[in-house]
């Protein structure tokens, strides 16, 4: 078949130049702007607003929440969205499930099996015309005018794609923006280290290993070198690192001894822990190849994962409410943030205040998921009583607080086991 | 379970300064080591000489194939290991199964099922101790020493991996390496439109391709940009710029009119076919945001694909053989390269010298894959032949020459539909 023969079409797009800015300028938001209804986006843009403006009477109430982790993502599946709006705000457009994020890395599972789209879990945000999924970061908040900045998400986009900004009001804020895994202010983490949070971590630790094994069997390479590529160190004894650890180990024993066996006696695994002072730990240093611990040794290394715990992100501590022990975002028994209204706070970015006698809770999908339950059924029975809107009076009675109980841990060890413990002491 | 109480462990690898340099510094083959065997890769390291040298009477006779593509891969696997070793240099460890590539940009399929693993193909590269897969690429050829020099793949690697350099001696050589997409000396085309031809382009069209939908839900943002972001333009109408458009279409009318429905009328897609003349075309420029037509019209486009004829690269273009009319590596009816001992060049980088009254066969996978298969039983006859050594005098009488028979095209056309084109008329 000819090429030609087979379709030619040619679209005429001739525009004026001005056609090419990628973004109107940003105007200030006006109150015109805020009495259009649902069906008024393009109004919205037309009257110089970036933005969604806020609900009118009648139409329903705007739940903001940031984040689709465990928290946010419970939340917005139990949310009522035939009486809320539900717009979600976040980098990341599917929930993670962490528990078996460690089995992506070698192969035991794949990355789409831990990954779940957001419009799966609350397919309002691709159905309904006033609810969204925005690819974006929230910069700002300003809780007098019920009203957060966003910036779209283009990371690691070349030439083409400069942030938007825009701003969107809410009638309840949720705070479910999650933690950031600690680098302990020890230099060269971030930059040499991967870190396993995520799917794309998952994905370069994948690559690395395999890269690294392929490599290593190069002809020509010392010996030094071969086992330096196939030293595989984790830096965190928790449950992630030991999970990893332990994919690893099978992998190794396993698979590398059939694939890769002109390599397959050079491979080997190190797990370092801190210990439980959980001061700066033992690594001191992090070098492109090398880790320096603190009594001096030198540990050469071909993939380093980091995976120790987590402490509050950036945006979390730029914001200016009142903080719990340990810097998260401070919430009260009902888990809102109580020095001003319609917002909330759940799952790693929350700790209860000081004020409320309770111990912060640790930083685990069962309490965040928990949470994100407690919250949308309180929002829900807001609804029915006739509520939801930003400062609604039919808000006075909270109900009863949120209570956490916890139910038990587990960790795989490989090779298809797994640890139990079934004791109830998480709550400190 | 408290963290530490799971596992301590702590493994001492301190070592010299020295340890720590990447790579030997590279020293000339020696002819000392010309002489050490099949276990003997630790010997050739300590002797200075990095790299594979060449074989021993009495050991197999070594096959280095450059290459994973259809003819690479079928020459490898029909190549008789218990004869030969097989070393493969290449930068792709998995040979694409090119039809079904445009099928995984759109989730029809998934981008496992098309790339097969080198060692699932031809396991000897990873079981026999003579055999290799190296992740490098070749950089340049001495035929009379019978040796090619080499550089590892790091491509994209941060701060860790420099390349190596090595040596790897032959018995036969054979060019593999196909072609690479023509950009008609364009500007912008390499900077900001997508080929497909590899895994990772299908995997970036793919990832843009859901950004863009999710950046163009963005509150405020205009009609113009909407559109723009939203309009998917394909450059090339052959087979694999059809398939694409096709999968594309597909993708619009069931996937995003259901996950994407609140910008569901802002996408389109435009192909554009440059015409039979297979001059520089119709495109005249590429920027960021937009293609030039030669006639002056501008084309705002979200997401360029590129998917036009291909041409030698660059590597072709270097080597100082014979080349055929198109400029590729030019063979004889044996798939030899004439002018040197031991060398053959198969697929799309290889064409009939003017000399032997043959035309330049089509850059098809079925005539690639029709030339590995010939090769691989041409190399298994020598050796049973006694032959397969460099400079072997068993190989006087070639046999039968390569004769391709076009079997028919096929192209899908989207919705599980396909057009097939049966008439043998691709020898031209």
């Amino acid at each position: 078949m000819a090429a030609s023969s087979l379709l030619r079409s040619l679209t005429r797009h001739a525009r004026g130049a001005s056609a090419y800015h990628r973004h109107q300028p940003w105007s200030p938001f006006s109150t015109t702007a805020a009495a259009a209804g649902a069906g008024a986006r393009r109004d919205e843009e037309s009257k110089g607003f970036p933005g969604l403006g806020p609900t009118a009477k009648g139409e329903k109430a705007r739940v903001v929440v940031l984040g689709t982790g465990w928290a946010g993502s419970r939340l917005m599946k139990d949310l009522d969205t035939g009486g809320y709006d539900v717009v979600c705000v976040a980098p990341r457009n599917h929930m993670v499930f962490t528990p078996l994020l460690a089995s992506t890395c070698v192969g035991t599972l794949e990355f789409r099996s831990v990954a779940e789209p957001l419009a799966r879990i609350q397919p309002a945000v691709s159905k309904s015309p006033g609810s969204y999924f925005l690819l974006a970061r929230c910069t700002g908040v300003d809780p007098d005018a019920h009203m957060i900045d966003c910036e779209t998400v283009t990371d690691g986009e070349k030439d083409t794609l400069e942030p938007w900004k825009f701003k969107v009001a809410y009638d309840k804020l949720v705070f479910a923006c999650g933690a950031e895994a600690s680098t302990f202010g020890i230099h060269g983490v971030t930059e040499h280290a991967i870190f396993l949070r995520e799917v794309h971590h998952a994905q370069e630790i994948r690559r690395r290993l395999l890269l690294n094994l392929m490599l290593s069997d190069v002809p020509g390479l010392s010996e030094e070198e071969k086992r330096r590529l196939l030293h595989c160190v984790v830096v965190g004894g928790g449950p992630t690192g030991v999970e990893f650890s332990g994919e690893l180990s099978d992998f190794i024993i396993r698979d590398v001894k059939q694939r890769y066996s002109h390599v397959k006696d050079y491979i080997h695994v190190t797990l370092i822990e801190s210990g439980v002072r959980l001061v700066q730990g033992i690594v001191k240093d992090v070098q492109p190849n090398k880790l320096i611990l603190d009594n001096g040794e030198e540990v050469p290394y071909g993939l380093l994962v980091w995976s120790t715990g987590v402490g509050a992100s950036p945006f979390v501590k730029s914001l200016r409410f009142p903080k719990s022990p340990g810097g998260r975002i401070g919430i009260d028994e009902w888990l809102r943030v109580p020095s001003v209204r319609d917002v909330y706070a759940i799952g790693d970015c929350s700790g209860f205040l000081e004020s409320t006698g309770k111990d912060v809770l640790p930083a685990l999908a069962q309490v965040a998921e928990r949470q994100g339950k407690y919250l949308a059924s309180q929002l829900n029975r807001v609804i029915k009583a006739g509520g939801g809107h930003a400062d609604s009076e039919a808000e006075a009675d909270p109900g009863p607080p949120f209570v956490y109980k916890h139910l038990g841990s587990m960790a795989t060890v490989g090779r298809y086991k797994a640890l139990v413990d079934l004791r109830q002491s998480k709550v400190r």
